[in-house]
């Protein structure tokens, strides 16, 4: 085990009703709130409407900046930084899913900072302030609800990159598996690829020994792969949402990451699909997962797939080859019998940039230095090029 | 799963040399410290000496308060408050396991107190500030070193009680595991009887469906179930050394336990024979928990105890009952193969006070009416009187 330094102090407060705490979590902070949300989903589903009247019942002062993007932009950074300085913000309040919570933890950033917020993503020691955060989760997939880390898009420069810091963690997070009942199967499907992976990235690691965070990272997927297929035939299923969602939390909060050493593979080839594509994150992280996984099995790997094989998807070969193949194989089946489009095409995606994404991904990562297995470029394009088609599997 | 709210902020620094950084921590708080610490075992190994050489240079003041006992007593408690007061001390700096945190968080409330400490074992919200306590880990075991919870005795009565509260969670704890490398045989086995008890504890509840946290103990007992006799072979292995002391933390930092209700069954029962005769209290868990299983094997626990022994003890029987009898069995002959004394007259323990344990037992808990299978005074005493032969198994 390497060494580490491990903090998440954001206060979780779980189940149904739990809003009611709202103004109270809010008001240690301060009676002006930035209030920021996407596309709208929840003023159709009504939790807007009771944030509102929580809030208006508080005697709060309510600034709204609403409408953030999937893929959080700079622009709306800089605009929710503004808004923060206008109005003399205290504390923000993300209501909303890890692209409101990311651009929330850019905006606190942002508003101690005079520069470019962009800046953030180059310098990570940028980002020492922020604003406090309180958020109300309503997608179980990034785990920005328990963490610091945040990634915004520059949509002139066609990047998304990483930034944050332990000041942009939040204070506190309101985890309603409730909230989450509307969430349309492929989101759903999409936050599950997510929590997935970074769960997978952190477990394939070059450090050996870290028993703690691979047993704990093999019972959060066990959970993740049991209750999906739950979730997505019964919306309304209070313990699935209710299991996704803390894994969700868990699954980045530095538990199953810290005292484990080296860069994960698997985001930074994403990032770049959905910095070119605009693309869902998770069901490009689905597609690319099992290639990777075909592309890295070697020798040194194969023992290490096939564990992770037989602790979550019930592979029971012996023979290391044969149950890491296995592991492959069920892996890939599973996303597809959630319904992932399991091709690049599928998403809208050619050949036209595969080249230039593999190079941008190497370039803006330390894939080739630190991944688990190092990749390069003709890795990198090598793995976009098998997501082209769907995988076939002889046993 | 049940509404819950978790909040478990310590900023754990883990690793060898993470000493250094002692300085810091405590200066964040304050430069007059209470350092306090047990029976002298660090001024064996050299960690009282690096400890002070350390504060001296950064020029911190240190008051003491050394030789605090196995199970700490409320009169250390008073003292320790007195000597804050006496010194007007800004932080409280803990040296040792378990003990010596428990006794500092007593102590950190205690100062702000006027009444009797013990007040505290009888009304938790009484608890609700308290000094800031940093804490160098010495022992895999308790967890104390990231939660809010205590446990003092009270000799003259002899009740042995729970305390605790939101505010007495350390703000920083230093794990490093070379610090447990002179761990004598017995307390190093001790340690690890008492995490894996806290998931026991918290994997056997009325609550069903929290897959995350039963997943997450799983991984937990399977690590000390892995590491625990590799430390006791090789005390100085430093993977094994680390994976049990994080570990010890994660069990009962709230992970397990957030989200399921009702209360302890195997703690409630040690804490009498402790405070009836000082056994150490990971012992007296190892020699009751199988007893227990054994006393609550039922039609509505034989699926749970099976899943337990399948995840974690290699138990392979598909049919429930063969499955949880071979859990239990499992369970018992491997705290057999550490060393443990397996019977209660190993410990000094004989028939007298049984009776009477038993009756204090319920009355102290809500044994009686939230355990997952609740024990009357009856259960209890028949639980402690198979403890007094060794189990036998028939297959």
């Amino acid at each position: 085990m390497e060494n580490f330094d491990f903090q998440a102090p954001t206060n979780i407060l779980f189940g149904e009703g739990q809003l009611q705490h709202l103004p109270r979590l809010l008001q240690e902070h301060g009676q002006r709130v930035l209030l920021t949300y996407g596309g709208g989903s929840i003023k159709r589903n009504g939790l807007y409407d009771e944030v509102q009247t929580l809030l208006k019942n508080a005697n709060m002062t309510v600034i709204e900046l609403g409408g953030i993007d999937p893929n959080p932009r700079l622009e709306t950074v800089k605009e929710g930084a503004r808004l923060c300085h206008e109005h003399d913000i205290d504390v923000i309040l993300a209501v909303g899913g890890g692209s409101t919570i990311d651009c929330s933890k850019a905006i606190a950033a942002a508003y101690y900072y005079d520069g470019d917020p962009w800046d953030f993503t180059q310098k990570r020691e940028l980002a020492t302030k922020g604003l406090p955060i309180v958020t109300v989760l309503t997608l179980a997939a990034t785990g920005s609800e328990m963490n610091g880390g945040a990634v915004i898009s520059n949509m002139e420069t066609k990047e998304k990159l990483g930034m944050g810091g332990r000041a942009l963690i939040p204070k506190a997070s309101i985890l309603d598996p409730t909230n989450t009942f509307t969430v349309p199967r492929y989101q759903t499907m999409a936050g599950s690829a997510d929590i997935l992976s970074h769960l997978i990235e952190n477990y394939f690691s070059v450090t050996e020994h870290a028993a703690v965070q691979d047993h704990v990272a093999e019972g959060l997927m066990k959970t993740v792969l049991h209750y999906t297929p739950i979730a997505l035939e019964q919306p309304e299923h209070y313990d699935a949402r209710a299991n996704l969602m803390w894994a969700s939390s868990l699954a980045l909060n530095g538990l199953t990451g810290s005292g484990k050493k080296g860069s994960w593979s698997c985001h930074p080839m994403e990032h770049e699909l959905s910095a070119y594509y605009d693309i869902t994150h998770g069901i490009g992280l689905a597609i690319l997962t099992p290639r990777w996984l075909a592309h890295i099995l070697n020798a040194d790997t194969v023992e290490k797939i096939a564990a992770f094989g037989r602790a979550v998807l019930d592979v029971e070969w012996e023979e290391p080859w044969a149950a890491a193949r296995q592991t492959i194989q069920r892996l890939y089946e599973t996303f597809v019998a959630w319904g992932v489009p399991m091709t690049l095409g599928e998403v809208g995606i050619d050949r036209e940039y595969l080249e230039e994404m593999a190079e941008q991904a190497v370039k803006h990562s330390t894939l080739a230095t630190h991944a688990y297995v190092p990749l390069e470029v003709k890795d990198v394009q090598a793995i976009y090029e098998a997501c082209l088609t769907p995988m076939t599997f002889t046993e």
